[in-house]
């Protein structure tokens, strides 16, 4: 955990001389703090950072990823699409055209908003899961939805700011928050998704506490991790119950048209269009490269959203926006994303398949859409303290802590079905299985080797490692 | 400054009905403050925002630009480049190869720090204003480099804190710092840029008050609005004065290249890679449509940009860094930068050429680079009051108050010579002389009509149309 774990430091840069570095910077005040502090030595700038960047720090995972990416790796642990299904020579050409012919448009500065055109294709989209009453004008394009996110985060929460996320919940959701200094309050989750009692149980118990709760974050759909997807009768109840106690709903859909044996189910936002902030993206339905997703939030704060964007980055890439409309207009994406489906629906064989062939002793769901299997490890196991060894045995995965604001989740695992061919999945399968199975073997020799991790400055932030 | 007078709202936005409305939001305690609040009818959700959001509103001024976009107006207002200029035919077939061969990385998520390749040319462009010392390692690729202002001020920004800046200063940083609840502290600059001894001072002044100086953010070339160029001697006592008092110097240098008359100055960060953090752009010199800026950044610090720019938008876009990259590597990208230094000088001799001709009553400097030339109207005249008349008469400019923190300015305008041909130009500014004579007329006759607006909520926000 210290800085030279860290992936990307490089070999070559100059130690600062104690001659050459500069007061102790900050005032006063901080330069008291820092002149104690073991970061001094390290970083001349220790005293002067801001509270939200003291927990910003690279964890173990983050060196061990960059192993992961090595290509004798077979990496289950993050969430990149299978860009080699797309129609690549198509879409080159589509963007030659559009850099020649409106290149004037595309290389400019553009709309804090975003590109009108691709904001009208983008309701074509929604329209699929039954969100038919926006508006073009509803609709804030991001740079991925990762930052619709932080946006939402970044105007809605103060330090000390309760927010409500499923237990477990995206990895990259839970930094944003942490970033703005939010309180997590993990809700229960079940097969049929969040569990709406436990909801309101949350919300009643923090306002009892005196906190504020500021919204709920959730994701409906073949859940990141947990696989699964809120029932429809569900949905109306978190509707109903986050409507009566005053909560916003952050409904974060990238994976709502990645089903494998129905048609989606309507998003909360089809029922609730004051009440909902929807959260969309291309990332996993087309291409996470060109960084476009998309917020759909009533008028008011999409008003704000569009400032906090401009303050943020001026505008999205119109390049990225036109290219995507592009596609859009010229290429098949509804059959794309049908390719896509059956694709990913082989894939989520193959792995559920050579869990159960090689890994009995674990337990897990079956998503039936979506990107990730959320593995229960044997009893006594430690799926982050196992990382290493998984790594070095050419497999990685996510350790479920990192999907827990509070340091749970060390007894699951996530796998990303989304990426290996089916081949590279079962090979996947069989090395992880072969770690876990000579883990348990010691743990029945030995007992429990590794503490449960539950400090929470040690989860992960957002990374494209764990997308 | 209501929400009827912002250009994006839609015309078809049904109101919330009374009957629809969930419960006032944020707990009880923020209930109280909702329900007697005016935009509790307009906003179910006017409860729930952090307090950095309050200032968030869109101004009078962004629908005022919203019609000086029309083809009939002269803008003299935005700082985009004048893309025609580049060869779209040639950037659109690399980057056809580009997709078409490396399509599944472009296309693919990427690393949060930015692709290496992108580095190492950078790299290349740094050099050319001294800065010899850098390593790949050493530099974040950012969402141009407002997301660079973003991030900094994210990990070092604290509510409170001061952030010193030059009087004036860009519209975009500003917007930035408030948004983190920033006080900034103006200091003067003359022609030779910024004043070494008021930066002293201000920095004693703030640390005798207890306030934490955070940093000094700077714009040392052809500074934006002001046009004036930090002198060689005056760097090094600004590099000496900071180092002296502990405080980072942040160097944003987007027009750096874009002399007219000479070879560019040494950069800040030329002579000290540990108390400087450096921003590029490749959105003045190249096109901002991609999107792609930079940072060169202390070890330490840039380690926290890498995981702040994670949680903001997981990676830079691939395919936009990598087109870049492509752009570099087969376009004469150093001729393309000097046959725009040659353009900008043409319409940098119309603009001020024409200032002479209609407007003796203003005064000017004469930028030596970059987009602006920073007006000061004849005495009595208020630039934001004046704008709306401006605009009717088919002339934009950003009135002076837009660069300042704390309502000063309305006596400056910013006039960009970047974008239109010298000949729209003599046009923008014989219509912009009439504006500002008759309103002269106007004062003689009847005195100053408009009070001084100081009233920093009222300053701007970032947009693409002050960029």
């Amino acid at each position: 955990m210290t800085h030279d774990t860290t992936p990307t430091q490089p070999a070559t840069t100059p130690a600062p001389s104690a001659a050459a570095a500069p007061a102790p910077p900050g005032g006063p005040a901080a330069s008291a703090t820092a002149a104690g502090g073991a970061g001094t030595r390290l970083d001349p700038w220790f005293g002067s950072y801001a509270a939200r960047a003291h927990g910003m720090r690279a964890s173990e995972i983050r060196a061990l990823f960059a192993v992961a990416n090595r290509p004798e790796v077979v990496s289950l642990a993050g969430g990149m699409p299978f860009i080699e299904g797309l129609p690549l020579d198509v879409i080159g050409e589509a963007v030659q055209r559009l850099i020649a012919t409106k290149g004037t448009t595309a290389l400019q500065y553009g709309s804090g908003q975003g590109d009108e055109e691709l904001r009208e294709r983008i309701l074509e989209i929604v329209a699929l899961e039954g969100i038919t009453d926006a508006h073009p004008d509803d609709v804030v394009v991001t740079t991925g939805s990762q930052q619709g996110l932080d946006l939402v985060t970044r105007i809605f929460v103060d330090p000390g700011d309760v927010v409500l996320a499923e237990a477990p919940s995206y990895v990259g959701a839970l930094g944003v928050f942490r970033s703005y200094e939010a309180q997590v309050q993990h809700v229960p989750l079940d097969a049929d998704g969040l569990v709406p009692e436990a909801l309101e149980r949350a919300i009643v118990q923090a306002r009892s506490a005196g906190q504020r709760v500021k919204f709920l974050y959730t994701i409906p759909n073949y859940h990141n991790p947990a696989g699964v997807t809120l029932s429809l009768e569900r949905r109306q109840r978190v509707l109903e119950i986050c409507k009566r106690h005053g909560v916003l709903i952050i409904e974060d859909n990238p994976y709502g048209l990645l089903g494998f044996d129905r048609e989606p189910l309507p998003a909360l936002r089809a029922f609730d269009d004051e009440g909902v902030v929807y959260l969309g993206s291309f990332s996993k339905t087309f291409a996470p490269g060109y960084r476009v997703g998309w917020v759909i939030a009533p008028h008011a704060v999409r008003e704000k959203l569009v400032l906090a964007s401009e303050s943020s980055i001026l505008s999205p890439s119109n390049a990225s926006q036109m290219a995507i409309t592009t596609y859009l207009a010229t290429c098949d994406w509804r059959g794309q994303i049908k390719a896509y489906r059956e694709m990913y629906r082989e894939r989520r064989d193959a792995m559920v398949g050579a869990l159960s062939e090689h890994l009995p002793s674990a337990s897990w769901n079956v998503p039936d859409g979506g990107f990730y299997v959320w593995v229960r490890l044997p009893d006594g196991l430690d799926a982050r303290s196992m990382l290493p060894r998984a790594v070095t045995e050419r497999v990685a995965y996510v350790p479920g802590t990192a999907f827990f604001y509070d340091g749970q989740g060390a007894d699951h695992m996530r796998l990303s079905f989304c990426y290996p061919t089916p081949e590279r999945i079962r090979e996947g399968v069989r090395r992880l299985a072969s770690v876990v199975n000579s883990e348990a073997d010691l743990v029945r020799l030995f007992g429990t080797h590794a503490e449960p991790d539950d400090d929470p400055r040690d989860a992960e932030h957002p990374s494209p490692n764990l997308a």
